[in-house]
Parts: C-alpha cells; structure tokens; sequence
C-alpha cells in the first residue's frame, strides 16, 4: 500500500505553535502603532456593519432557527453521569467519551471508528426528537454507510496526508444519521451532507492527547449542526462531497467514486464493522493477541530472555513508543501492550492506567521487546517468537487477531467488554439493564430507557 | 503564481453527495438483513459501553466543564436583532451574517477576511467574560496576526486546493482572539490553538451558497470553543500546527514557517486589511472599479455595442457566470458587477438583489462583455475598453482598485458603507451612535454599547 504520499514532509519544522501562542499571551496590550490601533477600529467598524446589515437575510434567519433548536440546555444526557447538556454539546461530550479509552468500533477497511460521530449525534438528537428505537437503529446504520463509504473513497491518501479520518468522515455520517432522524427529504438531506462537507475535523499529530477523541465528539456536533441547519432551510452545494473544489478532492487524491455508489442499498459497511477486545488502537491488537496466547502456553514474564517481533510498518509508525510515561502513552506503545498482555493476559482500560504502565516489571519487559518492521505482514497480523531463558523458543503466528472480521468478538465477550467499563461507573445491576436496553432498542417506543439506565 | 497544483483533478465527478442523500432520506426502515441488524445493536452496545465506561475520565470533565461555560441562554447578542443566544451560537450567527454580503474586511495577501472569524468569537466571548473595550481591540489585533500569518505560510497552495482560507485559518484566530480574553497563559494558549489547528472549515465549492458564510462562523465557533477546552484543562499537541501530520502540513504542501515567525510582534497583518467598497468578492473589484470611472466619463448603457475586458486568471475561475438568475449568483459574476458599476455608478448589497440581477436591461449589458484571462493583469487591477456604438473606444486601466492598500476606503467612505448596511436595519439615529460607539471602544468599560446600539 503507498503510504506518506505527501510531498516534501518537513519533520523538523520550527516550534510556531508555541511561538504564536506566545506572543498571544504576552504581547502587551496596545502594543503597536497608532495606525494598527486605528485598523482595529475601522475593522470592527467594517465587521458591525456587515453583521447588522444582513441581520434580517435568510441565510442568518436560517442559522437562528436552527440554533434556537439547541437551547434551551438541559436537552440531552452525558452517557454515565447525571449531567444534561443542550443537545450539540451532548453530542460533543458523548462523542468524547467514547473514543477516551480508544475502545470504540471499528470499520478496519478504513480504521474510522464510526459510531463515535454517528451515534452520539443520533443519540442526542433522539432524545430531543423522541424519536423510536427503531428510528436510531436506522439512523446508525444508515450514517454509518455513509461515513465509511466516504471513507472507502478517500482512504489510504486521506488517511496518509495526517487526517483523523474518524472526524474527517464522521461528520457526514453524524449529518446523515441526523438528518434521517428529523425526516428530511431528499433535498434538505443534501444539503445536511453538504454542509457537513466543509466541517471535516481532525489531524493525527493530536494523537496521544485529549484532542484525539475530541475528533469523533467534534464532527458529532458538527453533523447535528449540519441537519438542524439544512432542516431550517440553510444551503450548501449538492455537489460538496465530489466537486473539483468539494470535499473529497480537497482532502484526497485518491477519489475512488465506486466505493460511495456500488452495492449501496444492498451491501451494509457496518457489517465490517469490528470491536476491540484491548484498549487501545488497533494496530497493536496482534501483538496483544500474541502475548495472551504465549501467556496460555504457561510463558512467564520472568522466562523472557528476549521476545522478536515482526509486525506491519502502520504498527511502527503509530505506536512505536519504546518508553512510555503515563497510561495515554502506553496505548501507542506496541512495547507495552505485549508486556501488559503476557503480565495480565488482558489488556482493558485498567492495564493502560498510569500505574500499570509505570511498573517496573512491565518496563523491563518492554525494554526486552525487539520490534522489526515488515511490508508482508498483515495489519491484523504478527509473528512474535519469544526466547527465554532456558535457551527454548516459542514462536506464535497471529494471522488475524482477535476482534478482527475473521475472528469476531462474541456476543458474550463484547457484553464483558462492557461489564468491565460501565460496571465500575453505574454500578452491576444497572449495567445488566443497560445491556438489555441496547439489545432491545428496536423495540423501544424512544431512546429514554438507554439514557435513564446510562445515568448513575 | 502556480495555481492549481492538484493532482489529475476530477471535474467529472458522479453526483456522490445526491446519491448518498436520496438513500438516506429513502431507504427503507430495516431495509436490511439479520446480521446487518445485529451489527447494529453490537455497535451501539459497544458505543454505550465506551461512552459510560469513560464518564468520570479528565478529558470527559473538561469538555463538560466548557460546555457548561456555554448555557444557559441567552448569553451574547445577535448584531442587528433582538435576539440573544448562548455565547457559541452567537459566535456561529454573527459570523455567518458578517459574511453574508460578502462585504466583509479583505486581507488582500491571502484573500483571507479575518474579522468575520475573529471578531465574532471574540465578540461573543466578550460578552460574558465583561471584558472591556480595550481588551476586545486587543483579542482582534493579535487574532488577525494569527490567522494572516497561517494563511501567509500556506497560501496561495492551501487555498488552490479547495479550502475557503477564511474558515480554514479562521478558527487559529477565533482561538487566539478568545484564549487573549480568557486571559490564559502559554501553555493553555498552545492548547487552544492546538485545539482549533483540528478544526479547519470550508471548501471553495460552496461559494455561492450560504455555507460559504457559514465558514467563518463555524470558524468563529470553533476557535471560541477551542478556547474554553484550554482554560478547562483539555490537552493538543503542542505542535498542532507544524508537525509532518498536524494542520499546515495536511492541508498544503506550501508551509513558509517564516511567514509565521518575521517580525511577529511588530508587523501587524492587519495593517494590510482593507474594506470593500463593493458588496462581492475583491476580484470583481477592479472591474466595478473601472465601470463607474466609465460611467463618471459619461458612458451609458445605450451607447455600449461591446466591451472587452482583460482580467487576472482567478477572476474567471471564481466569478465567471455569464447569467446569473439571482442576487447571489450576481456576486459570482464578473459580468454583473460591471453593469451594475456602469448602470448604477455602484455596487452595494441592493446592486445584488434579484429583482436587479433579473432586470433585462442588465442582462443585456451583461451579454455584450467579453472577458478574457490575462495572465500579465495583476490580481487587483483589470483593463477595459468599450467599443462604443458611435464607433468610439473608452479605455480605463485600473491599476488598483478602490478598497485597495494602494487606494484604501477613507474613514468617511468606511462610515457611509455602514450607514448603507445598519441603517435600514436599526435606524439612521442609531446607526450613528453605534458608529461612534464603534471608534470609541478602546475606551469603555466594556462591549455592552455596541451590543446596545445594534439592538434594534
């Protein structure tokens, strides 16, 4: 696959950020000369203007009317906490939430983690529209092709150039989800993705901080905007995705128009989607895979001698931290997820916390991990050979790890997954009825018994 | 300049963004089969449980933390109406009104119109934080630097792509201009433009929609929001702009980090702002120009057999429509601007409304230009001759265009373009102490007067 189809990649540029932001936060006030002062004034001058005179055009009447629809707050619920927000916020928030522990779905043909955008703007809106289960089912399934099917056009050049194509796709499907639950037609629903069009948020380079999941919470609130826009009249280009200057050509070069069109009605992109059994992104998934599977076959940390692993280039390139610090750190370290899977034989949310990954037996382990990068190892693959101490060899093969489409989590296991992470916020019992609502969504006349069972 | 630096750009495209929406708006409720079905829930099941698992997690607390900075409503006014809305709607509405005449400020380097996304952040933010005149002014010079000095570094590449540099730049500058006003420190304001380099807004196909005003207001929204994350403890890269996968690098190949960095603190790029005298895109400009210098000749509309006109390449790119049906569509046609500059001796908003771009004798006037791109002719100049029906030729060569940095607006002709804009909207009388209130900011306690004078 070409990857880092960028020319010319400055990889040592200076620091501006910080320069600029500087200079924001300590340049002194007026601290310039009489005619910057007076271009200041002749600016805002020139802004009031613009702004009262077109204050009564359809374009603003439009954007009010669809901001009206956002207050008054509380509208919506934050998933797990007694808070409620106004609907766009409770669509960023929930957004957020749910790609924290980097343990959402995902689409592995295009690494988008769909239901972070889709369903949290669905979700939100849902609540304020009273719209059915059914209804949200829909409206998921049908975002969801959407976004990924954008996704399967663009990818791997889009990906490649640095976006998140979580959020840099997941605002067209949040639009979509959105706009099918207010029942717009075919017009306004063009126009919902239009807008949303121009709204693509994300770079990888936020990887590894809070901005990273503010990604999926973004273009949720970006998408929810979209349709409460479009269904008050406001306009965009019908042609914003494709167009020479539209969307996919302004952030691909790869535009691979089929990928949108063939087999849409028929073939379902959610089908492909995946869940992850680890805490963390999927390219280390094999690895993890790998130490759980030495770690059955009786392999102790205090065996290890030295452990050689040939993985995928992507697995390098991502999470290639040799030393990480804190718990954020660790999910991009390939080190240590195979050392929290041979110690734990598990690697959830409690083995990337601070403490675990600052352990000194995990650090030692990690230090003995020697990684090589390999063009014919699948991403979903790895071959790891362990030699111990004893001068013996135990080598695994991973074709395709677990939580992959080959090898799907079950039922059973993805419900763990989710005793393990709501459990210690909402409690057991009312987790089991969360698990139950969400089973029995379809059914359910609104989405009010998954915000109740959510709340602690 | 090189223009146009895409690869194998795609003008063909199939109608995606059409397609996408008849099959959201129609396809059936449960259109699909079992396993598509279960797919679904196990997404949403899966979703529920990352969302609630992460509840109590920092980046959870910080988000929620500056959303409730945004309720309850009504915090900030609407310019120009009564109405008054939560603080980020307020920054998203007067932003899309600021822009909707296309009548804003021009920073001719990058054809970037800063104030749009800058002031109505800071504006907003003003509101609610009590902040005075002084600060204000202060917020819009330094959030002006930030975004020129990005668009600089990556025009005119970032913008031959597609982009809409106002929004794509804009939210730098929105949070910039609110970071100043919350007071943060550096390494909050490092945040906070990390936060905002995620969320660039706009591609160029939307121009002659209301989504291309939408671009500096979800710009402005962006950055405001941008701006509360970082004082609530939410985490960027520190590098968000520069990196080899953060904002500059994945939106333009062109990256002069030296734009960025020369005489920061000391040039001000608002110093280069200008102020349209014409109510389109500064393309136009020039041609208007030279069509009311025709027109102060003595040339009317009756003697015109022909006229030929040399304009800049972009002029055709952006505004090339030889008929335009509506007022919107007339701010995209180069032909337009000159009959209305030759029939009406200006070019204000009412120069662009539909009863005038319908008007037949316009149209005529309309169909006996030829235009043609010349490479020689700079961006702001344009060469005209009118081949008249007595056999004469008039020719006007504008040099510079009126609103130019070479020929700027003075202060009066700034003041009169304001009292066409404000005051049929709030009245001659208030228009004039909102313009008085406009010069005398610096000076007041706080942003409360303009609010006022806008009310109507």
């Amino acid at each position: 696959m070409a990857r880092n189809t960028q020319v010319q990649a400055d990889f040592n540029p200076p620091p501006v950020t910080r320069t600029l932001a500087r200079f924001v936060a300590h340049h002194p006030s007026r601290g310039w000369s009489d005619a910057v002062e007076k271009e200041a004034h002749r600016t805002l001058l020139n802004w009031v203007g613009c702004a009262v005179g077109a204050a009564r055009h359809a374009s603003v009447e439009a954007a009010l009317a669809a901001v009206r629809m956002l207050a008054p707050a509380p509208q919506s619920s934050v998933l797990g906490r007694a808070d409620r927000v106004d609907m766009s916020s409770a669509a960023l928030v929930n957004g957020i939430a749910s790609h924290t522990f980097d343990f959402d779905d995902t689409h592995l043909k295009t690494i988008i983690h769909p239901a972070g955008p889709v369903a949290s703007a669905a979700f939100a809106l849902a609540e304020v529209t009273g719209s059915s289960g059914r209804q949200l089912i829909d409206a998921l399934v049908l975002g969801i092709d959407v976004a990924c099917r954008v996704g399967n056009a663009i990818y791997p050049d889009h990906y490649d150039r640095g976006w998140h194509i979580t959020g840099s796709t997941g605002m067209l499907g949040a639009a979509a989800a959105c706009a099918r639950l207010l029942g717009l037609d075919e017009d306004a629903t063009t126009m919902s993705l239009g807008i949303a069009a121009s709204q693509p948020v994300g770079m990888r380079e936020q990887f590894g901080t809070m901005t990273k999941p503010f990604h999926p919470g973004a273009a949720a609130r970006a998408g929810l905007l979209s349709a409460l826009l479009a269904r008050n009249g406001f306009t965009a280009s019908p042609k914003a995705i494709e167009a020479p200057r539209g969307f996919a050509q302004t952030v691909s070069t790869k535009c691979d128009w089929n990928e949108i069109t063939d087999e849409l009605g028929s073939r379902f992109e959610i089908s492909f989607n995946t869940y992850k059994p680890f805490a963390c992104g999927v390219v280390i998934h094999p690895i993890i895979d790998a130490a759980t599977q030495l770690r059955a076959r009786g392999v102790r940390p205090a065996d290890i001698e030295r452990v050689e692993m040939r993985v995928h280039p992507l697995v390098l390139e991502l999470t290639g931290k040799k030393e990480p610090t804190d718990g954020l750190q660790g999910k991009f370290s390939v080190y240590h997820g195979f050392a929290a899977g041979l110690v734990f034989g598990r690697a959830g949310e409690h083995e990337f916390a601070d403490e675990i990954v600052r352990r000194e037996d995990l650090a030692a382990l990690r230090r003995k991990v020697v990684a090589t990068v390999d063009g014919a190892i699948a991403e979903d693959a790895a071959d790891v050979t362990a030699l111990l101490t004893d001068g013996r060899r135990e080598r695994v093969f991973v074709e395709h790890a677990i939580g992959s489409l080959q090898r799907p989590l079950t039922d059973a296991m993805l419900e763990a997954k989710f005793r393990d992470l709501a459990g210690p916020v909402i409690g057991a019992a009312q987790t089991e009825r969360l698990i139950a609502a969400c089973w029995a969504l379809a059914q359910d006349k609104d989405v009010s018994a998954i915000a109740a069972c959510a709340r602690p």
